[in-house]
């Protein structure tokens, strides 16, 4: 492992969130709160270890998949341990496990609180909260390779263990300028979302929070009541929009910006995801019609939200869907498995391994009728090769792993079942909220601090779509470290 | 499909079950009870279909992958619709759904019940209810295959695709003789444990049926406190040991008959097998031992009965086990998961694709530390071959495809989420109780008659493990029909 290498990017990382705490410092000093101290603190902080670790000399510059792997996972606990330093600090969230439970709930996008009332905190507090989200969506080590002097091809291992899917995309040769495209589109959309939000009439500040938290796929709110507070129809029709758009494959917007706009509809993926959210609104809407809401109007207006917040693993919500009929609450569950598109800002387990899923089956079926028949899976018109097939097994097989030995840590708490297994969920999946105490209305503030901290790397582990932060836990994964 | 000769061997398959009843029949006219003519009604109607069927002339005798597939499926619905006649025309189940439901709960060895009390059944009734647990454990067209007249070699399409697990074994060259071999091994254990039961101070009668619940993994019981009724510890420590020898792999019985013991302890599933079993005994004792029981010997045994009773998916109880702590509880729920071994007969997933699954992780992990290297699965010395591999890939996805798709029809019902996803969960792994309204103290009474079906069909996929049944239902599965 090169050492050196790992810790030389682990210090740029630290100074990119000390530089994204800017504007945090300055929220707070626009609106006078005492929190700018905590800011300030934190920024000094990291940038003394930051510029230390970043000055350390390295003679071998390449990274191997196992460097790739040790950055992605180092990476996200250091800033969030460090990212956590201004909750701590303003007293906000004095306890060290709330304080860190909240920041990787943040950077990870998944939404899950500790917190029982949010509306008494300090501004700035509440804008570091959510761009996390915002930082968290399309990845803080994607946002360092953009950034990085001299990034080397051989960043392509921290952007395959960091990007949410079986196989990244290489847009161009080289992957910093990938990282750049990504970043820029990003940042393009979240400010035309920021602008659409103010023309609907929501305040500068809320909007932009929610538009860090929509387009990161996060969920934090300002308010108690998530987007529903505001009552505004156009606003919540603009985030359900967004929040689509947030969990497509930004590749796609890449090439449709290159004029290549048929790729998007010929893209497998895309259609899935998009298929999907049209038919769960069309029979939540039917659902909904009568028993819940007067006019098809107002179920089309609830369910469009809320099928766009939960395929996405956003967790908006305009209404305690909890009341809903079991049907409708049941496919709402469903979607929050699947997830959103890889290469997007969302969670879950994917649309893409959703439809690699069924077409083994597909395929399994066809054996059994023509046991001599050679059936390959094909997406998007490509055979998939065995290494994906085998990865996107492999995710699943350690999604489940990890998920049973978090039940049984989490069971240790004594809460009844269905929390225990919905908070894992919630949390693994990056959805945010679950059944039981930790419910849409409830949270994760009752949990013991060890529970706390083993939620907290269920959501690591979620993000990162467990291979790597299972690496870390591994011992053959330390030998070999060359200093 | 040579129809014809699917619908011989379907016939012979009807006088078996014919021949089955005789003993219900006899026990209700011991028990001087009226139901002995719904026995001879049905046994009357059955023999008349069934000769019809097996006189069918077939010149062509060949069996291939697509026509076992027929057999079992099929199978397996006539002899649920057939089996279901004596509860309706006894009037004890006097819904059609309700017959049926109970019938496939019992061959599929789920043990659900719609029953919401069970002592006051006639004797010859519930006599036959737990007689379908022990014909359905080993399985009904093993059993056939063992007794056909001239059985081919090319019926093992059939034992496949009935067979629990990813591959079967065949001990001998002649598949009716692996057949006959596998059931005499049945009949014996049942036998010795019928005596033991006894010898321990059961009634005969109940010692049974008991005795036919416990080795198909089945769990029906005619009592409604289960096992614990009789609070008989030689009994319990009886069941304990058969409930977990008949989650064992036959065929180790088999290697173990003609002297090769070693066999046993070199298989790697049962290793795994017995290894979680004693692991989950020690640590629910321990978390049982003070604040359930008072000594270590009390917690032991309930523990030891409950953790061979969920294993193993035969869902006997001894107690109420949701009164114990989360963390006992959480173990069971993935202990019902796990499931017993292939070629036993339990149910769940079994342990070889559990044991695949984290041999799998393993190799993934490696790959992402050494790139270029060759890693393959091995069990018990032997490397999995891409075809049972990705057997067990697409078993996996079935089997979450299956849960899906029924999961959405059952919250049609409008029962509550839990209620609505144990119920599915439960049936799907062949367990029987789930949480809810559908907990260890509920029934599936009240569920609507199309839920009862789909919940039928739920058991029936999970018995016939997904593939079969989905086959079923499958337009392209019926074209070139021959007749």
């Amino acid at each position: 492992m090169n050492i050196r290498m790992i810790l030389k990017i682990l210090g740029f990382l630290l100074v990119i969130e000390a530089a994204c705490m800017l504007p945090c410092l300055l929220v707070s000093l626009i609106y006078k709160e005492h929190d700018f101290i905590a800011f300030a603190i934190t920024i000094a902080v990291l940038l003394t270890a930051g510029v230390s670790l970043y000055s350390i000399r390295a003679k071998n510059t390449n990274l191997y998949s196992r460097d790739g792997v040790a950055i992605v996972s180092m990476g996200w606990i250091i800033i969030s341990l460090s990212g956590s330093l201004p909750f701590i600090l303003s007293g906000a969230i004095p306890s060290f496990a709330d304080a860190f439970f909240e920041c990787v709930s943040g950077f990870t996008t998944t939404g899950s609180s500790i917190l029982r009332e949010i509306e008494s905190l300090p501004k700035g507090i509440l804008f570091w909260r959510n761009f996390t989200n915002w930082l968290g969506g399309m990845g803080v080590l994607v946002l360092t390779l953009a950034i990085l002097p001299r990034a080397g091809a051989t960043t392509f291992q921290i952007m395959k263990a960091e990007s949410p899917g079986p196989n990244p995309d290489k847009l161009v040769p080289r992957m910093a300028q990938t990282a750049q495209i990504l970043y820029s589109i990003y940042l393009g959309m979240t400010v035309v979302l920021i602008v659409l939000l103010i023309i609907a009439g929501m305040p500068v500040y809320d909007s932009l929070v929610h538009a860090f938290g929509a387009a990161g796929t996060g969920g934090f709110s300002s308010r108690n009541l998530s987007v529903g507070a505001y009552n505004n129809i156009f606003a919540e029709v603009i985030i359900t929009v967004f929040m689509f758009l947030f969990g497509v494959n930004f590749t796609l917007y890449y090439y449709a910006l290159k004029g290549n706009i048929k790729s998007l509809f010929k893209d497998e993926e895309f259609r899935f995801y998009a298929g999907i959210v049209i038919i769960s609104i069309i029979l939540i809407t039917v659902n909904l019609t009568g028993p819940v809401y007067g006019s098809i109007g107002e179920s089309l207006r609830h369910a469009s939200f809320q099928v766009s917040s939960v395929i996405t693993t956003t967790g908006y919500s305009t209404y305690d869907f909890n009341l809903w009929p079991t049907f409708s609450k049941a496919i709402l569950v469903l979607l929050m498995f699947i997830g959103a598109s890889a290469g997007s800002t969302g969670g879950g387990i994917k649309c893409i391994r959703v439809l690699v899923l069924l077409k083994t089956v597909r395929r399994e079926m066809k054996k059994v009728l023509h046991p001599r028949s050679v059936n390959t899976v094909q997406v998007s018109g490509r055979n998939l090769d065995d290494g994906v097939m085998s990865g996107v097994t492999s995710y699943f097989y350690a999604f489940f792993l990890v998920f049973v030995v978090s039940i049984l840590l989490i069971s240790l708490d004594g809460k009844d079942l269905i929390t225990t297994f919905t908070s894992v969920v919630a949390t693994i999946s990056n959805i945010g909220p679950g059944l039981g105490s930790v419910g849409p209305m409830g949270n994760f503030a009752e949990f013991s601090d060890f529970s706390k901290f083993v939620l907290s790397f269920t959501m690591l582990f979620g993000r990162l779509e467990i291979f790597p932060m299972m690496l870390l836990f591994t011992p053959s994964f330390w030998r070999r470290a060359n200093i």
